[in-house]
């Protein structure tokens, strides 16, 4: 029966609430989960739509959000700065997880939000650079917020953070400006770790 | 700027993160919180769409649920079992905040924003009710899917349900027999309590 195939992708979803983020948050003290970290994203697009590109699906941006990372309740969350191996370790679990997870639904309703999970991947549409780019800018909000956050915590450089911001601004220009801005006031405070190695000038 | 604002309103949003609910999540063992709440309504709103009213507006329905909470982060959350006292103050507290809250956004967004909460607590529309269904739903589908949950906890019988079940036929005839059923299974496993007194039958 239809509903109860809805229903129990809806019960499996809930699990997103126990996949626990890197992003650390202050009241209380402890780490985001990645359903908080989605709704937060949906809030954010409904909030921030008018600096995307000018027709921008906003519905289909909120609905991608939401789905992005339900692939966690398998695959867990990887943090953004694990190396290239790690990463391709995670896509390969992710789309495994992705298979099921949304195979729990009713068989239109799974193409149609796969489609969706696939588009968020992809990054290739306008709706998904604007959704990458909002999970992108969220972190990177918390961490200035939290006066350091997992940048301390992990000792990672204003070098590790440019390719997060080269996706910020490829789905928003304004967002971009505003995350580079923030970037340099991070780097001015010290929150992010200066590079290992010191290069000289070149040799002239 | 309108950006600043924007980002100030994402920023207090954040705090729903720490609004803890009576719902109890088993994996882990804790109370959920109304950022997860807020989040696991849109992914039901998107899934279950096809049982609202047709013409229903999902994005308005979605829009809603998202920011429906918001005022929590001032008001706290307030029992669904409270008394009426308790409800009239925390009606009173929850307007408070929405002024405060919805008034971090630029005036033409702080006003569309404010309208879906104001919409959302009016229940009037075809998308309120529908929101407002899923918003009563999902607690019960936590209570069952946890073997009592908060009915167990707090000694809920099923008289005191009725008024939740009528909410969700209000915004949903095929939800509403699902929750019927639900509450009827719930009963019968003996995950609600018998109402403190026994009636006897009416004198003939």
């Amino acid at each position: 029966m239809r509903l109860e195939e809805q229903m129990r992708f809806v019960t499996e979803a809930g699990r997103l609430k126990a996949v626990l983020r890197q992003t650390r948050l202050t009241e209380p003290a402890r780490r985001e989960n990645s359903a908080e970290h989605s709704w937060h994203l949906a809030v954010m697009a409904l909030v921030l739509a008018d600096h995307a590109v000018p027709g921008t699906d906003l519905g289909r941006v909120i609905a991608m959000l939401l789905v992005h990372d339900l692939v966690e309740i398998d695959a867990g969350d990887l943090f953004l700065y694990a190396d290239q191996a790690q990463h391709a370790r995670q896509e390969e679990a992710e789309r495994a997880a992705a298979d099921r997870i949304f195979a729990l639904l009713p068989a239109d309703q799974a193409t149609r939000i796969r489609a969706l999970w696939d588009e968020f991947e992809e990054r290739e549409t306008p709706e998904a650079k604007f959704a990458r780019a909002l999970d992108r800018l969220q972190p990177m909000l918390a961490n200035f917020q939290a006066g350091g956050g997992t940048w301390a915590i992990h000792q990672i450089t204003t070098d590790q953070v440019l390719p997060n911001l080269a996706l910020i601004e490829d789905g928003s220009a304004a967002l971009g400006d505003y995350a580079r801005d923030l970037l340099a006031r991070a780097a001015d405070a010290g929150m992010l770790a200066r590079p290992p190695r010191e290069t000289g000038p070149p040799p002239s």
